[in-house]
């Protein structure tokens, strides 16, 4: 089964290649067969989602939605750097999950599971990564969970 | 000296291999000379332990100690990657300390000089790494210090 | 246009190679063609600066020079670690940006602008990285921003 057709079972539409940085840097760099994903937010259309904390305004599953939105935008980057060719990817290595919550949360791993279980879904055991997830007191435009992500590409 | 008999001299004995991470993840992914560690948190023989925030329920000295303690659960991961053989490590090239403190706790640096310190007492210069140390407002399970690392092998 | 020149129309002197790391670590780790920096905070002339949090000490406009500031030791180091020559870096890949903040601090992304910015103006296309940027509750010696960064070298 290719990645193009778990993706659609799963109904997911990969975000437009080239969406822009929120700032003065890029949304992936390539360097030999290292992949760079920046920190993906909770974007989804162009419109900012999930604007609040998990354990306050957001229950523990709306927190793993929002990790999988952030998932779903790190899979727009990896195939617009790879010209849209998710079959190269050869391991996720990394992903880093920054949840923002109060000082009392402490299911930082369930809420980054809503990113990790997607990366398995769409890629298998070349999807099985290793992760550090913690909780912050803010991310950008205060959207409830930032994760970024290193990938290996095959030659 | 051996790796294995400077370990046996610290006293320390490494947590059984295969530990499973805490989630849809996996506690390591070696790729090609590179070997990336999932953060480690504060378990010993199964049990959390330093659950709290350092500057708060934990002082300075304590979450060194439990710094030390997710290194040494880091070292055991290395062992399990590479099958036990940890004369391969060639590098330990940077370890991420996240701590989990009270806005006015400033004592970062000391608190990560406990996972620091091991990672140089067992590899020697190999251990010598570069680091970013933070504080957050808190950390799965509410465990008081979580550390990741990414680690050079040898071919 | 050579890099020095261009640190010298920037005003930017780079502080001087073998800063010492604030504590049982390195400042930099070279392996193969990968330079890991660990995460620099604001300090100039061996003074820490910035010390309180953006968004309550800090306006983001100094927020952003705290970042600038860390990015010009980041500068520092890569010259520490390549014998001066900076010449030989071959793309900035990363850089994260730990901002301390209170909850309701929002503009992350504008901080660390400050830190993308001067890695662009150094070394032009060569320095467009990955980022995150996310808030944390605090930071070693209480300083408002710390970057650390992950390079590729020439060969």
């Amino acid at each position: 089964m290719t990645i193009a057709s778990r993706l659609q079972n799963l109904g997911i539409t990969l975000p437009p290649a080239g969406v822009a940085a929120a700032a003065n840097y890029v949304p992936y760099v390539l360097q030999g067969n290292i992949l760079i994903i920046a920190g993906q937010i909770t974007i989804e259309n162009g419109e900012k989602k999930f604007i609040g904390q998990v354990g306050k305004e957001f229950s523990v599953d709306e927190g793993k939605a929002a990790a999988r939105l952030c998932a779903v935008n790190i899979l727009g980057q990896i195939s617009a750097a790879l010209g849209g060719d998710l079959e190269r990817v050869e391991r996720i290595m990394r992903l880093g999950v920054f949840v923002s919550c109060a000082p009392d949360f402490t299911e930082q791993s369930a809420v980054g599971n809503g990113a990790s279980d997607l990366m398995v879904e769409v890629f298998g055991d070349a999807g099985r990564h290793a992760r550090a997830a913690v909780g912050v007191s803010s991310l950008p435009f205060g959207v409830a969970v930032e994760v970024d992500a290193m990938v290996a590409i095959k030659n």
